[in-house]
């Protein structure tokens, strides 16, 4: 399929719609989450399901990421096939086929010095990943008991349940207790402060009581993974986690600019853009041909980054609307160019085949390179 | 990337989450909207918008339909590559550099017998075609002038504006007036029949008006071409439309099946599923390995075909939460198979890279063949 750029050109040049990543900008973050868990002493895990790509997650691991979240066995298998060892499907899976897959994989990413992990949240679960294992001679796999802090979606509740877990993977040999799953996703977009922080002191506190528990009964040492952009600074001053799982960081979106940061939060920049263009000017609108096949909207609409005062409407599936939001704001021409903030960023990146890296800004910038989307469509 | 089966596997054996076309059902779909378009005299002309794909735009062609449309140039050049030779562009394309590649692919149609169209709603898109049009050595093009029959979105206000435009259009021998582009996207949704009919019978007016302005100054023949899964019934007894885009009729999805059907409206099937599993069961609640990268929510989440009694939750881009909706629903077990229909089937196809098509249904069918989406992801 035709890529909407080719390196060397004009930021002017690219086709519309496309999604454009701000490297000086997506390196900037890169560093400054990297500094926070150096100086901080936490491992750093970044969540590849943001952006899917080998390339951004071996970019993470030169900055000091042990290794990568996934969510899926054939995200996995992807960005190991682009050359990343070390992976953590943070995540349940269940299904023989699909664990045998897992353990192919574990085989090979410790035969090449690297590493796999796996979460679990049932006993059935565990049996059927200890079955797996067994086709994979002599390797191991690292688990961790996915615990409920306060998601309720998946995860065992805090402290007895993980303890019958904790039991469950004594026994498997190819199966390595690693730690805790804790990870409380809804408390990232909470807007206010004062709300995440309740919601962290209370997924701590029921990490500090499992963690008790389980080591009581002799389990350990136990690593807790999990934090995300909106609450690591919290996490991080628990002294409970010992890895971070952040993942928008990198890029940024309108979800995340809307929360009210605290002061320990840092000032992660928007790197990621939708260029769009007018192609239809009606009334008082300007139609642009960027819809929600080129963003995703389940955490709200794009922002119009530029031109200032426009408010963006869902026009479709092919189709954004454009009207003034402010009094002096001037609608874009037929041809003129829009540039979007997504709402979301992950679901956002997983709708195209190439994110194109622009270096010197959105204005007078040129494409550096193109950076593929090597688990787009990756879903089993 | 790893397909989610090949085939003759049972159904049974198709991983998840996977996107599930049943054949069977598409098949009566198809047959009905050809029968009715046939009966009536209208061309008909799907949209391929819905399912990307050149097999089965091609299977429509061959069950009597003119050709298909498209949103984009990209989605136009991927199913020109799959052997679609009669391609109508239902939006406006502004930029040069696209409009050069229309102008090449309207060459390449044309040469094989074959034919492109267009549409246009402004003078600036008409004389930019035009000036592209000079490089298709005698080709010309198809233009219809998009109106606004109550959408609000692209397209001039019907009446004076479309003569105006079609004055600008006559002088370029390259550009041949094909009629009036008239399609109320806002419409096929109404839940009423009776809004439905309000609305087609305010797009009417605005058709017979624009339809007779033309003509009087002498422009014409005018096809006029619009018309959805919603309302095309209405469009085809106006007498006005000659032309039917219906695009979600082959595959069907929960928010056309949310409308209250009119007497004339034909039994279209859900013939589109996502296969999803348990992975994780807590508390009140299934969690199944199917999110918003697995269906879209633009139009709401997807309906629980099977089991019965279920209320699906979003779970965000990786899961979905499943509880019971009825006193004496049972939840399923980790492991168990969950079939949704999608909430909007044409996102929903955007998201994967081919359709798993099942014959003989899908409780005891087997995968006939994998159907490649062509155009996923061709937004350019």
């Amino acid at each position: 399929m035709t890529h909407p750029a080719q390196p060397g050109d004009s930021v002017a040049a690219i086709d519309t719609p496309a999604l454009v990543l701000d490297l000086d900008a997506m390196e900037r973050n890169l560093a400054r989450m990297a500094t926070f868990a150096r100086e901080h002493r936490l491992r750093l895990r970044p969540h590849a399901k943001m952006h899917k790509s080998a390339e951004l997650a071996r970019l993470q691991m030169a900055h000091g990421a042990v290794g990568v979240c996934v969510q899926k066995t054939s995200e996995a298998e992807a960005l190991a096939a682009g050359g990343v060892n070390n992976i953590y499907i943070s995540n349940e899976v269940v299904a023989p086929h699909k664990l045998a897959r897992v353990a192919t994989l574990a085989q090979r990413l410790a035969q090449g010095g690297g590493q796999l992990a796996i979460a679990v949240d049932s006993a059935q679960g565990v049996a059927a990943l200890a079955q797996a294992m067994h086709q994979a001679h002599g390797a191991h796999i690292d688990v961790f008991i996915d615990i409920d802090v306060g998601h309720g979606r998946c995860g065992v509740p805090a402290g007895e349940p993980a303890l019958v877990l904790a039991r469950a993977i004594a026994p498997h040999h190819a199966l390595r207790l690693a730690g805790l799953h804790a990870y409380h996703g809804s408390a990232q977009h909470q807007r206010s402060p004062a709300d995440r922080q309740a919601s962290l002191a209370h997924a701590a506190q029921a990490v500090r009581d499992t963690r008790d528990l389980l080591i009581r009964h002799g389990f350990g040492p136990l690593l807790v993974t999990g934090a995300g952009t909106g609450t690591f600074s919290l996490e991080a001053a628990s002294g409970l986690w010992g890895e971070l799982q952040v993942g928008s960081y990198l890029f940024m979106d309108a979800d995340y600019a809307a929360n009210q940061t605290d002061p320990q939060h840092l000032p992660f920049e928007h790197a990621l853009f939708v260029k769009s263009q007018v192609m239809s000017r009606q009334g008082d609108r300007a139609v642009c041909d960027a819809g929600h096949k080129s963003h995703a909207i389940d955490s709200g609409l794009p922002m119009v980054f530029s031109p200032a005062g426009l408010a963006f409407a869902n026009g479709g599936d092919e189709h954004g609307v454009l009207r003034a939001a402010t009094a002096d704001a001037a609608l874009p021409a037929i041809g003129d160019t829009v540039w979007l903030i997504p709402g979301h960023c992950d679901p956002t990146v997983n709708l195209h085949n190439v994110l194109v890296g622009v270096r010197g800004g959105l204005l007078g910038g040129f494409v550096e390179r193109l950076i593929r989307v090597d688990a787009r469509g990756a879903l089993t």
